[in-house]
């Protein structure tokens, strides 16, 4: 049984938090942006350090390989992301990335025998945040073997053409072009030369931490479904349209909204996750009767069953008017649940036992780069407790132990596949 | 009794449909936008036709003067504006300075006695939908007179400092500079030189439709208060959290909005009209927990004590918390009911009669560059049916018999004040 060091942790996550450092205890740092290539060059320059080979792939992805003692021996990747959200924190995704960096060095540090090359990996544009969608590079390159309805929404060419959310200009592919971290196709993630992935991320949620746990094995993703819901009024003016006469799509949203969280929490399911992130409304004008409100729900849920039962209650609205307007649904996407891959589960729980982390199973309500990962070569994935749950914002936390204990139980694991 | 021309009348709506004309009935055109300048030019061409003087003023405002009979008597003045909100109407605005024009060629053309010089005018920027805030023009020139609350908000520096809502650059005194039509403060509407203003404009709502009336003659333009609502929750993964630890500010605005509609409906006034129009989300992502909501309330009555008990159950929200989120309400803006002149009143109404035009007194719920014109000189309004009470969107409409009946009360009323 290996372990990670704390101090060289603790010195990765305070070098990597300067790195779009927003001046108020998180980061705002977009993939391929200045702030995001300042952690590559850093990712480098400590793997270089400790004598890893760097390549880039086509999507920027980035790969820093230790060889083994055998040399024909397929790779076991750990691999995570550096770009967050805007006004994000600091350990979304980079903790995989400086996780894979920590047990690379403790294995050269330690001269840990091993047979398998092992890869620290950075995924390009896990976020989305200002080239959407989500999981953009996982999404290309597993692409052929991602379901249709999944894999038709991440073809290389349009995702070359997505354009920044800021500018509405500047494509992904020109941000590639100009990064400097575009490489050769014939590098990508593969299941010819890997073996296995790994990946640790923050829980971002409280479950970990209402137990008691540090880390959590994680089982699944899991399944969701994403739609728009769209209230269609008439845009009137404030001060002359008297309030029986009106369609205002607002009102009606806000009656949707609060039906829709009746109507879901009637079916007593506390494990069910829904939200309402997103609202547009036209013409967002304090005088005028808004005629278009255009919302997100998302909902997550392992059991297909449950998602079922809160479609109908998504789609019921359109068979009446709310507010006199009419209500329109549409599906923006849905995936199933993602289960990763049972061996690999069982060594990290072996792993986590042996080093003594409190630790439980756990599925994850958030969609990575590993669930895509996971059609093509076994993978699976090691949460840390999030301090009071808190992700995709600056006050996410995970203390140097915690973080320092996710990367020894993934050492471990990584052994324990290196053996089979 | 003289009437005025329906086919001038429908040719001026036909040409000015088309500066701006967004492809679908209707148009946007800004203050000072390249649409509004074809308007303008528009209005010179025309007006220079009849033998008009053109001024303009420090603030872009636009006079078009003939000459009376008696060359040391005050002018009287008809004026609206001729930009529009996005995807506005062909009506709101520049129906007022059609109805102008309209009156002016009517004179010109039927050699119509009448002692004072009569101005038709154009002000600048009266929807403010680029440059904030409305009623610009009219706020500044009047600033000296309008209550210091009021007054304080149209500080002519602060209005030239105002930002483009588009690029966020451009000010409101460049787009001035650059618009070719700045022209002398000394030109500027003012007590001195001007006995009267009149300003026809749509009614914006179903009222005078509803009752068979062709025009109304304004009485008032109703008090009204605008707050800002804002909930505060936190921001968190839309996959993770359980939904019994979430702070949804969406969720908790959609429960507000609902209460707010059901305690201000208890008050059971029909008259009152009330409005959410604009609703800001943070962050606006569709897998984010929303952390802030700020949206607008407008409210409008003639009775203060009305407004009064709307004002107790808007500021009552932050007693409370909402979806565990806390509420905070803060004063925009506020204005009380202000009452046009009654002289003026009574010899529209007098000539809505002799005219043989349906016609009943009515209050405008919207505001309008004449309810500040009036704390300078005596000032009234007309209104034009709108049909289906449609403004501030394309459908806006009013046949050319309603519109040319408008201009044919003002004419008559103009000429009943050029008489006193």
């Amino acid at each position: 049984m290996y372990t990670c060091d704390i101090k060289r942790m603790e010195d990765k996550i305070k070098t990597f938090s300067k790195f779009g450092d927003a001046g108020h205890g998180g980061i705002t740092r977009y993939s391929l942006s200045s702030e995001a290539i300042q952690a590559r060059n850093e990712f480098v320059k400590r793997m270089e350090a400790i004598g890893a080979t760097i390549e880039t792939d086509d999507m920027a992805n980035m790969y820093a390989t230790i060889a083994g003692s055998d040399l024909k021996a397929k790779k076991i990747v750990m691999a995570s992301h550096v770009d967050s959200v805007k006004n994000g924190g600091n350990y979304d995704g980079i903790l995989g990335v400086m996780g894979g960096m920590e047990v690379l060095e403790t294995i050269v540090v330690e001269n840990i025998p091993h047979k398998h090359p092992m890869t620290a990996m950075i995924w390009t544009n896990e976020e989305g945040s200002l080239y959407p969608p989500a999981m953009m590079s996982s999404g290309v390159i597993c692409n052929d073997v991602l379901p249709a309805a999944i894999g038709k929404k991440f073809k290389l060419e349009n995702m070359l053409a997505s354009k920044s959310v800021i500018d509405r200009t500047t494509t992904f592919g020109e941000a590639l072009e100009a990064s400097g971290f575009k490489g050769d196709k014939k590098n990508r993630l593969n299941a010819d030369q890997y073996k296995a992935m790994f990946e640790i991320h923050i829980e971002q949620g409280p479950i970990l931490e209402d137990a008691g746990n540090d880390v959590g094995v994680v089982t699944c993703v899991l399944g969701m479904f994403n739609y728009r819901i769209r209230l269609f009024g008439q845009a009137d003016h404030a001060g002359t349209t008297p309030m029986h006469k009106r369609q205002d799509a607002l009102f009606a949203a806000a009656q949707v909204l609060v039906h829709l969280h009746a109507e879901i929490d009637k079916l007593g399911r506390p494990e069910l996750v829904y939200t309402t992130g997103e609202i547009v409304c036209h013409p967002c004008v304090h005088t005028v009767i808004p005629d278009l409100i255009d919302f997100s729900i998302d909902v997550r849920h392992e059991d297909p069953k449950v998602l079922e039962q809160v479609l109908a209650i998504v789609k019921n609205l359109e068979t009446k008017e709310w507010a006199k307007c009419r209500c329109e649904v549409e599906l923006a996407w849905a995936r199933d649940t993602v289960y990763f891959d049972k061996e690999l589960i069982a060594i990290t729980k072996e792993a986590a036992e042996e080093a003594g982390v409190k630790h439980q199973f756990i599925n994850s309500g958030a969609g990575h780069d590993a669930q895509f990962a996971s059609y093509m070569i076994p993978t699976t994935m090691i949460f840390v407790v999030s301090k009071d749950g808190h992700s995709h914002c600056e006050p996410e936390f995970s203390t140097p132990e915690q973080c320092t204990a996710g990367a020894t139980v993934m050492l471990n694991a990584v052994l324990k596949a290196d053996a089979k």
